[in-house]
């Protein structure tokens, strides 16, 4: 019963259509076809031309069949190499100069490779503004987020958010002002008490704590390092001609750190010769000196983070009495 | 010598080729290209095909020519049509059916039209969960930031970034852990005591402050909600079980409100019968009940955003007197 | 040897002092201290008062001891008592009256229980911004930092923060020129053609896609839920007349969703007489309008993150064909 | 009429006790408050002690008369006096010992000054992963907000929100499991394969283009450096053993920049012997080393956002075209 011919009878019994030999099928298949349709059992469809099957995108590109265009566009650093670059830059050119953390930076947002007494500046300007202790905005919101247990990254984005207008945002706004009145020639008198008029605080002067008799350091070290380093520091002398004059009206208008990096950067910008005008104009609007800030404080930042960590401070939670509840 | 004729003479005499007409041009130009062409000044560059100019890809992909991979997939609301759709549903009919917030979460969430009972019951979560004072992680960084003069968006986020493990987070663990408990029949006992052993606190019981003498009313209301709306209430009543033996422990060991609402959730997800048991694992596995909690605290946190702006407070410093510097 | 003579004898015989009994102790102590003082080997400190210890913070201002000057003002939400407090309500009484979402809305932004129209029309507002796609900037960042695998708090506040000018942040633009136009009596005409001339794009008015041909639905219910519940619609039918005359302009500058959502919004404040011109002019200047838009979005963000993390979306990466390298 | 003697008449005749001259006036009200006693009108009171007005907390606590608790507890940096110190360290004396950056880090992180081969090296890691181009998941959203005309931090913080598990995140977990294969002296097949058994990918090896026959340039660098530098590079050899036995299974299976970083890191804690085995288990577990390229890569997403502003790239739509909108 498991024989060929067994099975062959069975399916003819049955009232299969068998050929007698492996050779027969094709012709049996025709001729059973052929009577369907005389039958009008099957009617048959004319031939038609099949749809071409669309090309991959990537390989229609590369044929040249296909022009896509880009919906990004980018200019800092290119990855599709055998090695990245920074602003066409290898990677692997930076240590071979021993360059430096200032060195990317300087690639990477300006674009260009500035002198070693620039890049100096910018690694400087971030060491000290690394951090400020526990009780300013930023460092007390990563705090509370560290402390509510989550991850490294929403603890200190949860700080960077609270740096603005009144939190260490200042500096591209001291330079703005400053190089507008230096630029135009104002006397110290005529732009503080234009600003005075105007209703806006002059961005750069005033501190909190520190006062002409307790200078901040931090402005002491950032003003030796322009005076000894840069080809020239217009705006830093005029920015300390600001403060000489501010500094009659009450004991702590002084230079700030914030004013102090504002001024300086610009003479970095206008004495290293690397700018065009329109340049720097666009530099100081769009606020790049800010990211200065933004970047130092991230070092503070991540450390707060680890530090309430390491000492396993529980959910933080204001204390009531602290409120005052009102309507 | 303004004169055409004049021009020309004056040409002529420079030594270029003037045709004596402007029908004289062309031809000029021919014999003077064939002249060079003989000198061997000019070596003719056989004619050949231009490469194809690409199509564009958009023109392309619509002539079916090009098959172009899509890098996003996305199912829960399309905008391409006349009318965007949520989860298949057009907006207009939302209205017409006379809906609500519940019922676009429902379907934005859950891909589906959840009967009503559900839809109010994850309604009631929201206004339950909007906002608990401003003394609690959230709202804290959400008012430090907003006194930073920061956009509503950074205000918002910064406090939105605490929400985790220990702020508003234990929901879905609550679900998890009831759900396994209740489907493998542990006794209440042998549940807390297993917890126990491993050195996990069991989720949703506890309060800060409430206890068997002094419940939550938010607690309350829930139960009362779903006690006399929903088809059934097991995980619920599994929950006040347990709540039950904990509070032979301590008397603060009580069903708070994550515990509630992730036990809830379960009897909405099961005795809705629209999910099938690999939905519900997927719905309780990706967390999907914590994200009640986040949207719902997202409206108190743009109040407390609104609150500080109106009441135009200063930058926030927290008191040195409150910090411990140590080493 | 372990004999308590024993040892006394050994120190005797080292040099130390030993009484003869118990009760001796006493005596030779202060003998021997007479006798350093004599000669002079100890000098007397003449008593004093220790300081009193301090009293712990909590204990005194319970006491009204200490005036502790409270750092953080705050008035929506009063969480102290037996039940939290929205702008002075019970939560539990919310649902006596049986209130919703845009009643909790009400009370925690705008301080006060607006009427059942103007809820209605904010929950309306919020269904109707709920989500718009993929495509657009919000849900776009959220779905990329889905795919990194990162926690539903960090997809939603990734997509949020592409929120401002450029997406989703026109309402409160919108309803601060309709309202100043608007009071001025101010002709379409003269209001456009002044924008025109400042070089300031007409918030509100035009769309990517939208014709007025093809409405934008959206537009339409907001509008037929206005002119059938609001007591008035004066900035709308401002607003309807500006679209009049830009439409003159060009096919698609239709009046859009959010100029829609902004005039409506004036009216819902000045027609519901619940507000003073000053409150209101602070509600626009503040920004509240937006917080509408934010939220909404927040359903859907958090929509998006769930699919992504349903469909089990590997990391994105950018098509670096879609990217054009330059300088 | 105007006269004193008439006005006092007029009120004498309506009834008033006039005094007959200025004298008279205070015998007179005694009188009348004796009699006004006498008849039982008044009831006196008898004398008190007023309660004392309350402190001044500031006062009270610098008075020794209130002990205040700390609600934070922090101990990297120092703003209270003169001049902030970073653990301890005055920024000035940073800048006599010709400090950088990584000597920075060192303190506000690590809480000592680490040798300079080892700041150099964390310097070196933060060089290396500054950017890897626009396509990578923090870049492209961070391209995406600003284009969407948010502010920097807004876009900065966009883009670090996608750091996590798939995007950037291996270091510390590369650190975890080569410490624990190491330590427990596991062969690389024996700990490959006990990895795959548990389905855990090698953290640390492998790499999407790069290959044994095109290696990353940047380990290229770290290798070199580690082993010109550092006093022992164990955790670094072994990873390079368990590359050799991966590299046998396929040709991408590097050992990538995270694992290299992430052992390297090990064997700076461990060689510099100036952690104890708790501090080294410690750092790793909290995940320090991920910080170096949270921080590292924020110079690039800065980059980007000044990139698209300085290109002036309007609003971000994905492109329909690429979305797969399905069910």
């Amino acid at each position: 019963m498991e024989s060929a011919q067994a099975k062959n009878s069975a399916l003819q019994g049955a009232g299969a259509l068998v050929p007698t030999s492996f050779e027969g099928l094709e012709p049996l298949i025709k001729e059973t076809y052929t009577n369907l349709v005389e039958q009008g059992v099957i009617i048959p469809i004319p031939d038609f031309q099949p749809p071409p099957v669309p090309q991959d995108l990537n390989a229609a590109i590369k044929a040249g069949k296909v022009r896509a265009p880009t919906h990004i566009i980018s200019t800092i650093c290119d990855d599709r190499g055998e090695e990245a670059t920074y602003a066409g830059v290898r990677m692997s050119a930076l240590f071979e100069a021993d360059k430096g953390v200032g060195d990317v930076i300087s690639l990477l947002w300006f674009k260009r490779s500035l002198p070693s007494y620039c890049t100096k500046f910018i690694e400087m300007c971030i060491m000290l503004c690394a951090d400020h202790g526990p009780c300013v905005s930023g460092a007390h919101n990563t705090i509370v987020t560290a402390r509510a247990g989550k991850d490294l990254v929403s603890c200190l984005v949860s700080g960077l958010l609270t740096i603005g207008p009144r939190f260490g945002g200042a500096i591209d706004d001291a330079a703005r002002y400053f190089k507008d009145a230096c630029d135009k020639a104002l006397t110290p008198y005529d732009y503080v008490e234009a600003m005075k008029k105007k209703g806006i605080r002059v961005p750069g002067i005033g501190h909190r704590i520190k006062s002409a008799d307790n200078k901040d350091k931090r402005v002491e070290l950032l003003i030796n390092y322009g005076r000894t380093y840069f080809p020239s520091v217009k705006y830093l002398e005029y920015a300390l001609q600001v403060e000489k004059y501010t500094l009659t009206k009450a004991n702590n208008l002084v230079l700030n750190v914030d004013g102090c990096i504002g001024s300086l950067f610009l003479d970095l910008l206008v004495s290293s010769a690397m700018f065009t005008q329109q340049e720097i104009d666009e530099i100081v609007e769009i606020g790049y000196l800010n990211g200065l800030f933004v970047l130092a404080r991230t070092i503070g930042l991540i450390g707060h983070t680890f530090d309430q960590k390491r000492l396993k401070q529980p959910l933080y939670r204001h204390p009531w009495e602290d409120v005052l509840y009102t309507k």
